[in-house]
């Protein structure tokens, strides 16, 4: 299956997430990782269109999840790179061009520095709590306990 | 805001809904009117792209619902003739092909006579039965109906 660059737009505008989430990371200075994402949900009767999209965006993972579902998570940040060029040379039409617009600058301070400190840490929590995807009470407490330690 | 065919066949991919309703109708022999409609529905900021979607289709009613929500539902028959028109053309690359293929069929149904006879009306509930928006319940209810009085 071939995708246009037009259709990927579509698509994303209509279902994409751009997603960020912060987990315990022991291995590093600040405690934290940061794990951004372009997650897309179907039903696993479109497997092929997920698998179009991977190409395409030359990365990812797909997954079956329950209730016949699966699911493509683009993690990696050299792919990561490659979606916002994409879609910064294709803009999205949507209110997804908000988070999109939120999620390059997390992307380009994942690219800057690995892993983030602090301070890296706390902008990432401040850009991410904006977008709509945001577990804002997760970013929340995160960012209390970074200042607390600080 | 422009909208290209190949975006709007991703849009329509990820998220449009061909739907099928039927409703009683004490002004037809068969006592049953069938509405086959394509819908929208998006967060009130995506206002603009519902517009352009209208207007891309030439037809449909945008309307606010709660929770700050806009849908765009494309009924009018002839605006549904393009829309078959172009999905034929630009074909659908998701499941979603399928429910479009269906819907299609009840559309021409509904061009061919109206308003719908019982056995026309019957046609249309078999096909629809097997759609993904189905409301089997309802459908399997007014075909017991037809059938009894038939």
């Amino acid at each position: 299956m071939e995708l246009s660059a037009d259709w990927v737009v579509g698509f994303v505008d209509a279902q994409g997430e751009f997603q960020v989430h912060l987990s315990r990371r022991s291995d590093t200075a600040a405690g934290f990782g940061v794990q951004a994402e372009l997650v897309f949900v179907r039903s696993a009767q479109d497997r092929q269109v997920l698998y179009a999209l991977k190409r395409f965006f030359r990365g990812g993972v797909v997954r079956r999840l329950i209730d016949n579902q699966i699911s493509l998570r683009v993690r990696n940040l050299s792919a990561l790179e490659r979606v916002c060029e994409f879609f910064m040379a294709h803009p999205l039409k949507t209110r997804q061009n908000v988070d999109f617009r939120k999620f390059r600058r997390i992307v380009r301070l994942l690219r800057e520095q690995s892993p983030l400190d602090r301070s890296g840490l706390l902008e990432v929590i401040e850009i991410a709590s904006k977008m709509t995807t945001a577990d804002r009470e997760r970013l929340e407490e995160v960012r209390r306990e970074l200042l607390q330690h600080g």
